[in-house]
């Protein structure tokens, strides 16, 4: 029987720019039920979308060496703007292993193996910078910004008809050049699927990067040996502003959390 | 003639949440053409009205230390949620003169004299406060949030068929119990004013705060001796984090901004 490194007892850090990486986080969860988890939403921060690069890069190093300091084996960027501005300097910075949401999220789309170009969803930021383009590896990528699908699933109108005629104004940019693959690049997004699906019909697969997030880190713990194998997985929560919300959207996602805790950083 | 005081030539701090406050700052330019204005959009921390009391209240607070430090005579807090929320604090705070736009916006709507219930929108943070209740002091005041009214301005959908419908939601509320008066409890709000007014009818009056709070500014610099009779006042703009968007808005606002300084805290 194998046993487990001493190492491997660990806790993955899950990093997120607020709630909508819990999407992520229920993921690694049911992939890796023994495993310690340890999510941190960068609430005071939220949204991260509409922020300069260096500003999310400095949100994600000051929230990066806390969880850090929590002593963890790894660590998961769930939030895919952070992972689009922010990854190569958190493994540059960072002695763990990091990995972000794009490579995997392209990995996905490219798996379905459709020609055609790729349609990229996602926030102001993570669209400017071009990282799934990047990672999408010569196919080719319509991206469309959706700034106001965040505010609008933080608000709880996951069906409203108001979503569905927002999600119309973004999504009219699919309707000429029709992808067969879209990726829902921004963690909010996942829970406006079933609108989303619903305006681009059938034909057009939605990828959720947070699947092949949760395989990957699977396989990358266990190429080092830190892969735990036995044990119920502890969770702990952290923000970094106290919010009513976040325990309300967890429960909507179906991901029970009993207490939040907060940490605060100087501004 | 009148000399200006030495004091009188130091320049007003006006602090917003980010761009909204520039609908105050416009007013605050148009009525007191003399002065010098320095203003402060905290674009890093931006949106104020999900957050909770305590962040707003640190973030306010680093905002005015740095204004203080540019040897301001007055602050103006443009942002109705750092108003509600931070106020005293500010006011402890500091040794200038502080003002907020909960107390001017409610006596604008008082001052109208009109009977019944005065209808109150904000951000979540401001409504929850009930600042606005207390300053309409026996008024009955009703108050309604509308969280999605920030993200819609700031993507620029001013006057979109969806924007409306958002806006019916919302104001649902006032359909029954029909208020006379309705403040515009946040900076954003005055830019949705048509659409707001179109659903509301011609019988409600609206009320942007900005007017009486540039009022009062002019009345308690008067008052100290403070206020500058002479001169083309200079105009300063900083942000806490870079945003083209900040320029982009100003332009639509009718605010002429050549540049804007990047003053960035430590996180």
């Amino acid at each position: 029987m194998r046993r487990e490194s001493r190492a491997a007892r660990r806790p993955i850090g899950v990093f997120d720019s607020g709630i909508g990486g819990l999407t992520v986080f229920k993921e690694l969860a049911r992939r890796l039920p023994h495993e310690d988890l340890i999510y941190f939403g960068d609430t005071a921060h939220i949204p991260y979308g509409s922020k300069t690069p260096e500003a999310v890069r400095r949100y994600s190093l000051t929230v990066a060496r806390f969880l850090e300091k929590q002593g963890i084996k790894a660590m998961v960027v769930a939030c895919n703007t952070s992972s689009a501005l922010a990854l190569s300097a958190l493994k540059k910075a960072m002695k763990v292993p990091v990995l972000g949401v794009i490579e995997p999220g392209a990995r996905a789309a490219l798996d379905g193996g459709a020609a055609g170009p790729i349609g990229v969803i996602g926030t102001d930021a993570t669209i400017n910078s071009k990282a799934y383009d990047r990672a999408l590896k010569g196919a080719r990528a319509i991206g469309q910004a959706c700034p106001l699908f965040v505010p609008l699933v933080e608000e709880g109108w996951w069906s409203k008809d108001v979503t569905a005629s927002v999600a119309r104004e973004y999504l009219a940019v699919f309707k000429k050049k029709r992808p067969k693959t879209l990726i829902l690049g921004c963690t909010h997004y996942p829970l406006l699927a079933r609108t989303i699906g619903a305006i681009l019909g059938r034909g057009v697969r939605l990828v959720d990067p947070a699947v092949e997030t949760a395989r990957e880190t699977g396989r990358m713990l266990a190429e080092r040996g830190l892969l735990r194998i036995s044990g119920k997985g502890k969770r702990v929560f952290f923000v970094s502003d106290a919010s009513k919300r976040f325990l309300t959207v967890a429960r909507r996602l179906g991901v029970p959390i009993k207490s939040v805790r907060l940490h605060s950083f100087d501004i």
